[in-house]
């Protein structure tokens, strides 16, 4: 089709009258934004009208194509076995795919994963893996194979070559407020996913204060649009809907979450961490054929643990990617903060919320995070918890403790962390970690 | 207030999210786009979320402010008298500006009046002036208020420095889909406006197959938008809609309606243009303080024909302004159209329809207007109708007469204006000329 049969102007007109974009106009559009034919305000102003139009499921996975077919997509298709990724949207101390991926390689489907950075207040398991001296995320294509054949897995980050449409129009969006839009961030999301050479999927759609979908409607929307769209390209795609009112586990922070997640492949998880990664690691393991069924595919993870098959799975994958595997199976040995901090509850009575954007911004204050784009990163800062929501704690009773380099910022992070945590007389009740599951057949409440 | 405690992004997201946008960031958004501080791309997701989620009375004002202010906000306090213009939407036929401005300034009202060109199947009041041999619509702005104040009337067209934060805006939304927006419309019309040195305004918009605004819902928005905005200003403001389902009066074409026009000024005028001539005229004399009431306007207006001295003002502005006054006191004499062919009824029966958008696009074709931006205007060129909607016609009769210099173009032309009139058996009812009037008070049904 050639691209002077399409105006861009009647495009743009198109979406904004609520009319739908053919498979072929989404083209044009996305192609022409990468080869410098359409120009930003054209673009600027069509996502507008999608964030405040919407786009069908169709468009939607018209638009994943064509950003998709915009770059390199990988073929794996040398690599035996069903390959099965897991996406997560984004939390606060979200290391699943850390304890998740050696588990589900152990179970024997292979994950070849590539992930981001941390984003505002969410961590990122980029951040996180190259708080590993030494780990190195950034193997080229090649080796991304020639590692997930030999280990069942592989842990990298984006290259240039994968969706550059996703970038730039990401680059755009950021700068024309038109970021929170559930089918331009289920295209930019399946679009990288899909390129990675996987043959099937697990999504990990938070929802609360700590998630990118604060309410429990959009986060659904959004799971049943990735569901959606990774079904139309023929990959099995089961989406999770997951907590996120308070933080994953006890630990907020690059290492810190690293060494909680060694620990958890030893059979020391907290209850929440484990629940999640479980279903999430048993989806993936039924997916990758492994199992006949996601219980099936839970209790061989719970094996890997048990035998000590994961661990070691990390440990390779650590030793492989140029980490030192020393730091995993002694944690204690791993670099500290200059300065650790106990922080105190202010009055007794039961944790009945812990804010986790507040505390996902105060773990990015004390260093684990950035606040402007060039900021380095402090693998040791973060924050342990020695609560959950739900414990009694009395007045004065160490809930915390903070670790950073930065001395200055400590008064006011035990502060902001103290105010983000909220206490009730009567236990509350505790919130469900999974609550819906999202695949082609629908959505089921759990 | 320094322009660094806005964001545009959160701009952006504040109408994205039907929220107001305060004066002081409005005027951040104008200046900051007219001082290239602000890119196109954010400049253009924001006019498409205001198509799409509008803007307050107090927002299009200000909007209008920030435009206005972008130029040069002519002073006329020098020249005595309250000085009011007229501004039309646009429509097809519509040469009232050329009765009405010489009428009204011979009852003693200044009017000052900046005019714009064709715009697709719509006329512009200065390509028919400079069908006027040696007409100059390029007046400097002191040459335009010593005109004013010499005739009581200038006639000139657009100049750079005259909101020229509009012009660049209207750029933008003519690549962008964001034209058809009624606050936007509102605001580029008014800033254009209020820049003249007005103290008044009187607005015709034409509703109706060949105008901008199809539906009266829109027309009256339009309507009641831009009476708004005036009004806010200080302005009295009154406003009509009228009817532009058939074409205005009996030519359309530059110098056919020129020619329509000088003699309508000595009372040969078609009944449907003096109609609405008349109520705009004598609104204008009411509002410039001559009249004691528009019907006394109106009066007044006729009588100005009656006795010939609104037909001299237009002689005197035309001699004024270089035009060779002796083609408007013996039109036979202006050069003909090399083609000047019949158009036959296809049928017998009453005219039932004229669609004069249609008509208005024949007229373009015929070299009335212009198809691209390059295109030279034929001044001869145009369409004349011998029957209006209502006339009985048998087959065979003449119904139009089409002047053109592009002989290639003769036989799809005939075809098009034969298709777009209708006939039916029986005799139709009339659309009544003025529907609505606006004025700060509200609406009224005529």
């Amino acid at each position: 089709m050639s691209s002077t049969t399409f105006n861009m102007v009647s495009l743009i007109r198109k979406k904004r009258d609520q009319q739908e974009l053919t498979t072929e106009e989404i083209q044009y559009i996305i192609n022409g934004y990468t080869r410098d034919e359409i120009p930003d305000y054209q673009v600027s102003a069509l996502l507008m009208a999608i964030f405040l139009n919407g786009l069908t499921d169709r468009e939607s996975a018209d638009l994943t194509s064509a950003m998709l077919h915009s770059g390199i997509v990988v073929d794996l298709s040398k690599v035996p076995g069903i390959k099965v990724d897991k996406h997560s949207t984004g939390g606060v101390g979200d290391k699943l795919s850390l304890i998740l991926a050696p588990i589900v390689a152990a179970c024997g489907v292979p994950v070849p994963m590539i992930s981001g950075r941390g984003l505002g207040h969410s961590g990122g398991t980029l951040d996180k893996l190259e708080s590993i001296t030494g780990f190195n995320v950034n193997l080229d294509l090649k080796q991304y194979a020639e590692v997930l054949e030999k280990h069942n897995m592989v842990l990298i980050g984006q290259t240039e070559d994968i969706a550059p449409a996703d970038k730039r129009m990401y680059a755009l969006r950021d700068v024309t407020s038109t970021v929170e839009c559930i089918p331009l961030i289920a295209g930019s999301i399946m679009s990288k996913k899909l390129a990675e050479g996987i043959d099937a999927l697990v999504l990990d759609v938070k929802c609360g204060s700590g998630a990118f979908m604060k309410t429990e409607e959009n986060a659904l929307e959004l799971a049943q649009k990735l569901v959606s769209i990774g079904e139309s390209f023929g990959k099995q795609t089961i989406g999770y809907v997951t907590n996120m009112d308070q933080p994953l586990g006890l630990t907020v922070g690059n290492w810190l979450e690293v060494r909680e997640s060694a620990e958890a492949l030893q059979g020391k998880g907290p209850a929440d961490v484990m629940e999640v990664t479980l279903m999430l690691s048993g989806t993936m393991i039924y997916l990758g054929g492994k199992a006949n069924s996601v219980e099936e595919g839970i209790e061989m993870s719970k094996k890997s643990i048990a035998d000590g098959s994961a661990f070691q799975k990390f440990i390779d994958i650590v030793d492989e990617q140029g980490g030192n595997s020393d730091f995993l199976r002694n944690t204690d040995t791993y670099p500290k903060s200059d300065h650790i901090l106990k922080v105190e509850a202010l009055q007794s009575g039961f944790v009945s919320s812990m804010d986790s954007y507040e505390i996902g911004m105060t773990a990015v204050e004390l260093g684990a995070g950035r606040i402007r784009k060039e900021d380095t990163i402090d693998p040791t800062a973060g924050i342990e918890f020695t609560c959950k929501v739900g414990d009694r704690v009395e007045k004065g009773e160490t809930i915390a403790r903070i670790h950073t380099n930065k001395k200055e910022i400590i008064d006011s992070s035990v502060k902001r962390l103290q105010a983000a945590i909220t206490f009730s007389e009567t236990k509350p009740e505790i919130a469900p970690m999974i609550t819906h599951r999202v695949d082609r057949s629908g959505v089921a409440r759990l």
